[in-house]
């Protein structure tokens, strides 16, 4: 196995350790919970899924993986605070797709070569990249890989406290 | 440069990134905010920073990169839970092995050729390396990473809600 080879497989694996640690987070509470603030004042769960959720949607174009699939989270998770609408999509929906969202973005980053995660994400130039050469795939994929880290902090807090 | 130089450029950026974050979050607390918990009924910022600090000091023989400087962090903030102890270190201390700590580990983590991010890390043998050759020093750098990233979730909470 090439070197960059090795990087790439332990980045995503520590992507699905990640997700996996999220995704037995989010199955183990109650439909009550997910309507609880992590903290008082704060996000509710259910904000923070849907919000995963729609970042991790975005990546599929981001990472020139595909095109979006759930768009209609933006506005609800993405763009406006928590507490903005009173109706949100059922806890049930939203976990559906953050297993399909996921599921789908493993597929796709799985098929890519080391060379094609040097290449720069959609939201860069040409040119942008010569100047430096970090700002590709796999600078995105690792900033959301803690991205989801620094939210799955704040979801263990909603787990009653042992 | 090499992909697998691109790839440690991009993995040290998200880590010099990631505390860039926690270090300014720590400098922008008073005294008083230190102490108090992130959520009812857990762990208080000074906690945190004593348990990041400790966790980065331990990555130093982790990584082969030398020898611990506060081991004597262990007991306060590692192997026991927040409140066990009536007193803790002053947190001019504690912010400033914080600072100390991860200066030595950058500094010399960007001495590591790719090979040496590659190769095994001092809790694995020879043999580990050869059956999952992903468990390298690199992998503990983009998992320490993540935790870091995880607490950080944690300690914006500490921050007054504009």
């Amino acid at each position: 196995m090439t070197p960059q080879q090795i990087m790439v497989d332990v980045a995503i694996g520590n992507w699905k350790l990640t997700i996996k640690r999220a995704t037995s987070l989010f199955d183990g509470l109650t439909e009550e919970e997910f309507l609880k603030p992590i903290a008082p004042g704060r996000n509710r769960v259910i904000y923070l899924l849907g919000h995963l959720t729609a970042v991790h949607d975005l990546m599929l174009p981001l990472l020139g993986l595909g095109e979006r699939h759930h768009v209609e989270l933006d506005e609800l998770f993405l763009s406006n605070p928590d507490g903005t609408f009173a109706e949100l999509p059922p806890v049930v929906d939203l976990k559906r797709y953050w297993n399909e969202t996921n599921s789908l973005l493993l597929e796709k980053a799985l098929l890519l070569t080391p060379e094609q995660w040097l290449e720069r994400h959609t939201a860069m130039t040409d040119e942008d990249l010569v100047k430096d050469p970090t700002r590709n795939r796999f600078s995105v994929f690792l900033n959301r890989t803690n991205h989801t880290a620094f939210h799955l902090g704040q979801l263990v807090l909603a787990r009653e406290k042992k």
